[in-house]
């Protein structure tokens, strides 16, 4: 019972069953076959508009990529202080640009917001050789602790970046769920709120290995063949990355997909927001809970088998739980009723000790 | 019928189902599953030697990442003219490495001969600062002619390498089909002979996308993992990579399948040199074949459906043929009597012209 | 009366001097010349220990190649969240290094303490793929501040950054003030004290165009000529960098020219220090003042043609002057008796409210 | 009596006194000083049309800054195999371009020649992800041989550049010997032939170290300022950069200096040329002469303490002999006269032999 991340999952029986279906004949290489070709339209019905599509394989080589086309060597890309491109990715961003710098601002709930960001862009030194230049801004839509941005609050950030000449990245590893989470269509949450470039994660959610970087700014894309080839991200097989995202966008299994791991963390949020010593940190809007439990709970949990990492980021007692599209809502219900046990014996302690 | 490439191929079934194995349970993320522990012994039982493993899904990957720990930014690294990293690879290699420079020398086959390394060394100015530095040798082996560097080859050129302080790699995006094609061991081939990383790989002969950075001077591995990931390359579904090269290098498969392509490459050579008017442009050791025909038997065959690439490269009228692990018997055999008719009415042509 | 930065200044008589003497007749380019040789043994007897020293002509290209052997691409660089490196120099750092990522820290004074490099190094994740890696600190001495590192402080910093594995560099544009102010010998606050590279200022004090990168950790030069080649700052004319540094350091004058800034700079202090709402931000510990004024006062100043900068990073009503080599004694005092007569007014207006 | 290149030279009179007279008083730092703002003027006056003028200190920081805002990281740069970005930066260009590919050509008299670059655009694959992308063309003027481009030659390889869509750029190293030589305007040699860039040399004809890069193509010019900062070649006194500049091209400095070097050059053309067993290499057009002289001329002349380099490339027996703006016609006269001493000993030898 793995509750670590999304990415211990295995892949979607649809997935799955996908790239068996690809396998057959001779496919012309590097995107020229049919299903790359059919995968763009799907995506274009899926978002409303025109786009540029392009498959790689990994959400750091997404991120990295998209943002070498949005910023300069020279520039400055904007992210939360917790964003994965600051923190867990190696410096992939800064190997992409050329050395473009991040510059990461605090926020509460993991969210970068636009009063920061206003001040951020007022000291940023625009137009002067001493300082990097402002460039982009890079969100991550289900946020690094679960919660998402709203289409009012990327609307703010939107106008914010494009009143000074920046363009919008957002880091969509989780994007699906924050469509689950929001209620809202594709295109709410992307071009309509003044998104310029989007990292569309299907890995997570039940892909193998697949990501779509997805350009609503059509003119972005001009240099990215070229960046995505060179960075040997440019797959001679490319139909079989096709194939995952086609079936990932087709009879909605992306949606289906994260409104399950979005209700089992829900049910996960409720159960245990409720016990004794409990606190959850962040709002719970997507498939990710970050709770702080007495350490009796936590102990307990883990002595159980239960696997899960402690994510003292997010304070003292804090852990991460995790759902994804193939958990088991028992165990789920195992891990709820081990913890009402181990919480229960926590308050049973604070009684004696009183 | 198309022998474009070796790149438009499917998956082998086997790996195929390989992949439907993997996909039970949670696995950890990032190569800490079992599957990844599994390759790197099954890769060192193959080598016959302790070794450093690394799955990356890109044969582009695997050469500049593996180039990026042997040459520092203001290294030269050598290599044919024709060599994969030189021409075909968008600048990979340079971006990988921070700019460091290759320098393409001619050579009789598509192979870089010790004589013409030697000179260029001589003549590199190692030491002094006007000048990039000598860092790194890359072979193709099987190279982008279809011509393999034999166990001598390899040692003269290393000797070369190691005495003048230069690491050798080689790009084995056509490893196994070189290994079959020589009927040496893969150690005698690689670092018995003095080469110190090898981009091994499976996607060409029947992976979905899936090479094996192999390192047998495993204290280049050291900064490795971090520049993967960095590159976008580390997958955090990894089982999903090393499943696929457990399964090519399990029961002889890459073998097996490397000698079926290269026995149909060998067929196709000894039906087509024989036609009037053809002329096989470089030996055939592995799964390419590089013949000038008459015009009249390139535009019938085209004409006929099948599918290839001329090569203007290799001369006047020349094309290439590429066979793989799954190309049918049959093809040839129609590619053949094709051929034959179709330059029947060359020779007709010519004894009337006469 | 110019008080916006030491590097307003021309160059020193002594230097000019130099210059001059040094264009005699014919010298072999690229260092080979014999003012070049003299220079690195001035270097040594300076600093009492053996060294490797390469003349550069502006601060950002001393930092930064120092920076580009001491981190790799995927390496972090520690250093004060006001460092010239991080805010001023356009992301050079980034771009010699290939992409290293500067972790900036919060510091009273402007300085970087070793608790917090302490407590920032915990959390870095040295050793797992996800994280760019520890690799160099770097300080500024005299600071952005003005204030200075004493001995102990670059010990228990020096002692933080070997027990990780850190090299440890000094951005010494203003060493001399650094040095003249706290009356340590240059041994003492560099290798002494676990230093490990020094960019030795000479522009801002004095010098035309000239910084020494010197390497008490020798090892690492190795590199170190070909990345200076390869930025384009080797100059055929070396003698002409050599020279000014030469004359820079004999018969003391970089330290007699940075006494003579310091002296004005404590003067200013003193002075303006007990005007009424006057306030002084840093301790004044080399040449540059910060000192927050009554706006009156500022505006009275700016008014009589007093030139200086605003500096907000410093609190309200903050301002920055900085003394250097050739500050007329009597500019100071017009200053002072300036500020008096505009801060009384201040206090005349308050009075008068009250 | 040195002879090895013209930047074994000094600084012209006229340059030191610029120097001495711009250091008076204070002046804003980083180019906002009056000098700087008189130099653009003064350029654009020589060139007859609006420029974008950036003063860097190195020709290797001119070439590299310059191509790194006409070529992106996946960009060829064509240029002559002999072009000293090509073999004598140590990898600048790759650097600065954050990785670019330098396809280097070969060509008679150390020129590119247009039906090369024909040819070899023909073959780039332009538009196909696989290769990297032409984008910039640099020519060495006077070349690396001695030899100049003519107004014509430089029209046809403007037009190709141009009907490609690739900038062009001049390495203007000896720029002025080549305008000297040629007799022609700098207009005609640069934007009225269809050059974009140019890098105006100053430091082997005579400044400390000084060159210009020139836009003629202004809107190249936009992210310069960026680039040069972060390669830490902006200069905080850049007045002092200025002044050299200034000087250089006042007065017609520039070009006396040019016509004095390659006037001396053509004495030594003509006075070795007509010695038994010497041979003229390459046409002498400005300040280099390259000659084959019998082995037992170069020695004599080596013996009597003549100072210039063998030049291999050049073919069996070539030196090369460089002339400078102060170069003493005495010394031209005595090493003509040993030559002829030397070169008699060698008919006297051969005429025992026969």
């Amino acid at each position: 019972m793995n509750f670590c991340s999304d990415n211990v999952t295995g892949v979607a029986p649809e997935i799955l069953a996908a790239l068996a279906a690809a396998n057959r004949g001779a496919a012309m290489p590097y995107g020229a076959d049919a299903v790359t070709a059919r995968l763009e339209r799907k995506v274009a019905e899926i978002f409303e508009t025109e786009v540029a599509v392009f498959p790689v394989a990994t959400g750091s080589a997404a991120n990295s990529l998209a943002l070498s086309v949005m910023a300069p060597p020279y520039g400055a890309i904007y992210c939360h202080e917790a964003a994965h491109i600051n923190v867990d990715e190696c410096g992939a961003p800064e190997f992409f640009t050329g050395g473009a710098k991040l510059v990461d601002l605090a926020g509460a709930d993991g969210k970068l917001h636009a009063g920061d960001l206003a001040a951020a862009l007022a000291e940023a030194g625009a137009g002067i050789v001493h300082h990097v230049q402002p460039a982009a801004v890079s969100l991550t839509q289900a946020s690094e602790c679960g919660t998402v941005y709203s289409p009012h609050e990327l609307h703010e950030i939107a106008g914010l970046a494009r009143a000074h000449g920046l363009k919008l990245h957002v880091d969509g590893a989780r994007f699906a769920n924050a469509v689950a989470g929001l209620g809202c269509s594709p295109a709410d949450l992307t071009w309509r709120a003044g998104v310029d470039a989007l990292s569309l994660g299907a890995t997570k959610n039940g892909a193998l290995a697949a990501e779509a970087v997805v350009f609503f700014d059509r003119a972005l894309a001009a240099a990215f063949g070229y960046r995505r080839k060179r960075a040997g991200h440019l797959f001679s097989k490319m139909r079989f990355l096709s194939a995952q995202l086609e079936a990932y966008l087709s009879d909605d299994l992306w949606l289906r997909n994260a409104r399950h791991a979005n209700r089992l963390a829900d049910r996960l949020a409720q159960g245990l927001a409720g016990l004794p010593g409990a606190r959850l940190v962040y709002p719970v809007q997507a498939n990710e809970v970050f709770v702080a439990l007495p350490e009796v709970a936590i102990a307990g949990l883990l002595a159980d088998g239960f696997q899960f990492y402690r994510w003292p980021d997010a304070g003292l007692g804090a852990i991460r739980l995790v759902t994804a599209f193939d958990t088991d809502p028992a165990d789920v219900g195992a891990l709820l009723a081990a913890a009402e046990r181990h919480a229960g014996r926590h308050r049973a302690d604070r009684a004696q000790n009183t």
